[in-house]
This record gives C-alpha cells, sequence and structure tokens, in this order.
C-alpha cells in the first residue's frame, strides 16, 4: 500500500472526494466551533447553533437550486435506500400503481421495493437489453394509465449513464433519485414532484439524505406512514422530528457555501461538462482504452471505462493507486474502470488523470 | 454570547460531548487518514480501510459488552426513532401483541408507532401519574398473555430514571431502548432479546443507531418488511447493505478504543456512579436546588434538577453559560436543569459544576 502526506486524486463513486478547502474549513473548527467550546458533533440540535447551521443550509441550497417556494427542502437520514421504501409508502395507495424505468441496480432495487408493499408497480423500460448502457425516452405516451408516478433514476453511477435532459410529464409526476448528479448542473426542478439525493457523492458525508419535493402534489395517504418515511411530518418538523445526522448537516452547509463561493450551478455545470469532455475525448483517442457507454447517454459524473487487454486492468489499477488516482476500479458487478468526478474533482484531476492514461497507453499499449 | 477558546464543559443531553482525545485523533487524521490521501468521510464504504475500521468496531464493542456469539451487532442509519418502526415489524405478526412499559416520551412514541401498525400493542405501566419520576417492577406476572415482547427505556434521558437493575423476565423476550445510557455501564445482556441505542450519547455523532439482537429468537415474519428496518436483511449484509454513514462508524470505533484503552464498562460504570453521586449528593444537601427523581429511580447520566426559585432558573443558566457550563437547561417539556454527565464528561467537570452550584447558592440562595 502506497503512502501518501498529500491529499491524492480521489476518483472513488461514493462516498467521495469533498473539496479541500471545506475539509480545511471543518478541521479548523472540529475542536471549538465559533468559540462554542465545542464541536458541532457535540452541539444540541435543538440549540440556536445548530439552527443557524441547519436554517442557512436549506437557504442556500434552495439558492443554488432556484427552488419555487411550494418546494419543500428535508434532510432525511438512511440514504437514498430508506428513500425506495418512503416514496411508494407516501405516494401510493394500497392498489395503486406506478411506473418506473429500470436503468440499472439502484433503480431495480427501487422498483423491488416499491413492487412488495405495491404489487402493481410497473416497469416501462428495462435497460437489461443494453446491458443498462442505454437510457429510454420517456413521454406521455410511455406512462401507463393511472400511474400515480413515474420513477427514474437519473444518473446511474454505475454504468456510468445520465438523462441528458429530463422527461416533460404531463401525464404522471415525475419522481427521481438523483444522488449522483444533484447539484452537478442546472435542473428544471419545475419537471419534477420529487428528487432526492443521498449526500455522498456531491453533497456531504454518507449517512444523509436530501428530499425535496413540491407539497402541492403530496397525496394524503389513507394508510399509516413509519414517522421518519413520512413527508409531511418530517416537513412539519423542519427536518428535527427526531435527533438528525447533525454533523452531516453541517458538512453540507459548508459545501452549499462553497458551491456559491463558486460560481453556483451555472459554473458547476461548465466546468463538470469540461472535465468529462476531456476524459471521454482521450479514451475515445485511445487504442488501449475504450468507453462502452453511447455519447447519448454518457453521464458527466462517473465515466466508465475499460481497456481491450484484459490482462492489463490489474497492473493499471496498481499503478494508478501508486501514483495517487484512488478509486478507479469499476463497481463489482460490472468490472473495468470508472472515474467519479464529482464537483469537487479539481480540473487538474482530471487533466493528470488524462496524463496518466496516455502515459499508461505509451509504456503498455 | 461568552466565546472559549478552549473546550468546555458540555453537558447537552445529545448530541453530548465526546473525549476530548478521541476528537483530537479524529482532527489528526481528518483530511488524510493514516497516509492514504483523503478523509475516512471520503472513502468508499466497500474498500479495505474502512472494512477494517468496521470490523474493528464491531470486535471492540463485542469485547465491552462480552457479547456472546448469538447477538449479532447491526449499525443502522436513522436514529433509535427508525428502530421504533423497526422493532413491530420485525417481531410482530399481523393482529399480534406486545407490551410497553410508558416511562417517558420516548416510550411512548415507541408505543405509540408500534400501535399505527400492530394495535393490539399494550401499555403495562404508565408512568403519567407519577409524571414520569418513577420507573416499574416488570416481572412475568406483569406480562400480558401472547405479548411477543416487552418494550422498555432503560434510561429516561428527559425525567432522569433509570432501572437500576433490569427485569428478569421468562414469559416474554425483552427488548430496552438504551440510547442513553449504553456502554454506561455493565449489562446482563442475555437477560435481552434486543438493545439499541442513538450513538449521540455515548457512542458518536448523531445518526447512527446500534442494535445488538438475539439472533436465535428472531422470528421470521409473514409480511415484507422495509429494506433499512430489516435485522436479517441488515445483519447478511454484515451492517453494508447500503452506503452506511461511515463517519460516524468510524467514530464510534475510536470511542470504542477509547473505553477499552480506559478500563472498560467496569471502570466506566465506578466512575460514572462516582460522578453522579457527587452531583446528587451536592443537590441534595442544598436548600436552593432539589432532585425530583426518587433515589431508586435516579439516572447516573442524565442528573435532573430544578430550584426552589424559579426567578433565579434563567439567571442561573446564562451565569453557567458564561462561565463555560453549556446544556444545562432541561427539556423543553419539563423545564429546570439537567446535567448530562455521559462517559465523555470527565470526573473534573463534575467537581466544577458542584462548586459551581455552591457558589450560585451562596451568591443567589
Amino acid at each position: 500500500m502506497p503512502t501518501f502526506t498529500h491529499r491524492i486524486y480521489n476518483f472513488n463513486a461514493g462516498p467521495a472526494m469533498l473539496p479541500t478547502e471545506v475539509m480545511e474549513e471543518a478541521k479548523s473548527e472540529f475542536l471549538n466551533f465559533k468559540g462554542t467550546g465545542m464541536s458541532v458533533m457535540e452541539m444540541s440540535h435543538r440549540e440556536k447553533h445548530f439552527q443557524t447551521i441547519l436554517d442557512e443550509s436549506i437557504a442556500d441550497l434552495r439558492e443554488l437550486l432556484n427552488l419555487p417556494s411550494r418546494y419543500a427542502v428535508v434532510y432525511f437520514p438512511g440514504g437514498a435506500t430508506l428513500q425506495f421504501s418512503a416514496i411508494p409508502f407516501n405516494y401510493l395507495e394500497s392498489g395503486d400503481s406506478a411506473d418506473f424505468a429500470l436503468t440499472g441496480v439502484w433503480a431495480k432495487k427501487a422498483f423491488e421495493e416499491a413492487k412488495k408493499f405495491y404489487p402493481n408497480a410497473k416497469a416501462i423500460f428495462n435497460g437489461a437489453d443494453s446491458k443498462y448502457m442505454e437510457l429510454p425516452t420517456i413521454t406521455d405516451a410511455s406512462v401507463n394509465d393511472g400511474a400515480k408516478y413515474v420513477y427514474i433514476t437519473s444518473n446511474n453511477t454505475i454504468y456510468g449513464t445520465r438523462y441528458k435532459t429530463f422527461p416533460k410529464l404531463k401525464k404522471a409526476p415525475l419522481i427521481a433519485d438523483m444522488t449522483s448528479e444533484l447539484l452537478s448542473r442546472k435542473l428544471p426542478i419545475e419537471d419534477f414532484s420529487v428528487i432526492f439525493a443521498g449526500a455522498q457523492k456531491n453533497i456531504g458525508p454518507s449517512g444523509l439524505t436530501l428530499v425535496i419535493y413540491d407539497k402541492e402534489k403530496l397525496p394524503q395517504v389513507s394508510h399509516p406512514i413509519p414517522n421518519l418515511m413520512n413527508f409531511a411530518l418530517m416537513e412539519k418538523n423542519g427536518s428535527l422530528y427526531n435527533t438528525p445526522p447533525t454533523y452531516s448537516i453541517y458538512m453540507a452547509g459548508l459545501v452549499f457555501k462553497y458551491l456559491k463561493r463558486n460560481g453556483g450551478l451555472t459554473v458547476m455545470e461548465e466546468t463538470n461538462e469540461r472535465k468529462a469532455k476531456k476524459l471521454y475525448d482521450a479514451i475515445d483517442a485511445s487504442s488501449l482504452f475504450y468507453a462502452p457507454v453511447p455519447e447519448a447517454f454518457r453521464s458527466a459524473m462517473n465515466v466508465v471505462f475499460r481497456s481491450h487487454n484484459d490482462d492489463l486492468d490489474s497492473k493499471f489499477l496498481a499503478l494508478a493507486e501508486e501514483q495517487g488516482f484512488a478509486g478507479l476500479k469499476g463497481y463489482r458487478d460490472v468490472g473495468g474502470f470508472r472515474a467519479s468526478i464529482y464537483n469537487a474533482m479539481p480540473e487538474e484531476g482530471v487533466d493528470a488523470l488524462v496524463s496518466f492514461l496516455k502515459e499508461f497507453e505509451r509504456t503498455h499499449g
């Protein structure tokens, strides 16, 4: 195992790299937050210091996303997986149906979880035929009669695919798992009824989930909902129905301020598109590496690539690790390589990876 | 607002003070964990570094509690509140009943949550009559026929009560919410079927919950359980069914190592009993302050006290805050004062608080 005295380029898919300046800020007040004599981690969630942290983080997020007031912003614990259960509980009555676009592992998990409680849930697309390399074009014509919502995974971390443009639906509300891309680009929020994202990609530490939903489109269901899955209850209590993951909210708040300082989502989107293009261009120009995802569906967050010579894979990963490029191994079920280049990955990191790919090809190609 | 350049005595009920040496250790590797070039917060939960952190934390916890192998240890997200829903889902079939001892807000919340889904849940004790100042003696004779389990809150943070000794039952398994006292004293684990604890008192940051359960007593229920509430599923996946709150698990692991270095639960229990006695003795000897909880039920973690002169309350709290005694305000529904003196509160902190109480009484009594 190589050891480093400096911070390296961390291409992990999530939990993932956080901006170094955010980490330094958190470190500087880790033992004593702004003269309180304690860490944010040790602070009561009912006191004014934490309330200010919470309120500012939500105000900053609303500003970054330019959220209309009818959208609620709620912090949930538990990761996106809890929302796989919570969304059907909040949006479906017994016997209701909803439509799912199965574009990968996470969409399938969400679908299976919904079906456990609402057996009429339906798949309107199955990406298995294309090995999840393609995404559907979803229009009102795709939506089953009676579907209470349409569910998509906007960016598929494992396969490196994303919807370049989002469905615009009139027939049913759109719900999206945006875990691996929220805050990486601008968003036509009014096209969505619910978006949610586990924090561990572009937001902060794992164990925290952001849920943003249109309050006017939240139905009143007739069955009980477990409290920590209940959108209305959590919203009414300002994300403080129970003790929330306070430190993770604090870190998310620091990240939101960092994004605001650095030009907001307009700049993030430009930078991320440029970073992704540099990397895909280098891979497309290579005779050793290739990108399996068709251009139309390529993610700007998770760049999946492979080598034409599988024998070199472990050598490539070992050399990358040695030179300070971490987390390039592809998802366990997929193999190959993946470079996750979230907001926090500086453009220099992508440039360095491009150079490393070229050098590896020169010496091993 | 006073500001401090040093860490103060933090009597918050939770999130609560963590050991300063643990905080310093975490700070020292906040930007670069053991030469990996990244923070634990930025590490994949599927990589060996984090797996080692997770495995060691569970091994250390097992050692601290001297857990028999038939007890599973699982990290859940979501706080104890998620367990209020999860336990009935895992242990009850439709129509089943369970018995709840209502010793305070948290027991009532757990009871109400169970009743939403299992209307036959029953209260076997209602502390409202004593304003929650007393706890029941629960024996097999207290247990309703057919009850699938008996549920208690072992330490009631708000009222400052605890079971000095635990019920020993043959008629039904015992389940305990130990959020505010787990790891503060030795435990006859074999008397329990399930114990669980939100981390934010004696374990680590909020947003993490420890669940310890007897695998041989976990029933196979016939209905679906939301994945993040499913004990068997979470256990089978070694707390990695989804992305767990990785940083909080790391912090918990540091706390467990700190407890082991410092004599384990035997020493913790002795120290905590001594700290609590000093504080209760000072309050009992005071003519200004008094402790409302009868001696038999007094918590060693949350020392609740009041003043005979309510007019002085806000002055007391302001002066305390100024002098670096934080978090002494009683729970919002109860008023008065509360000093939470978890493992991380050094004995010097209690000594300093005792001196402050005496000095306040001398100058204001």
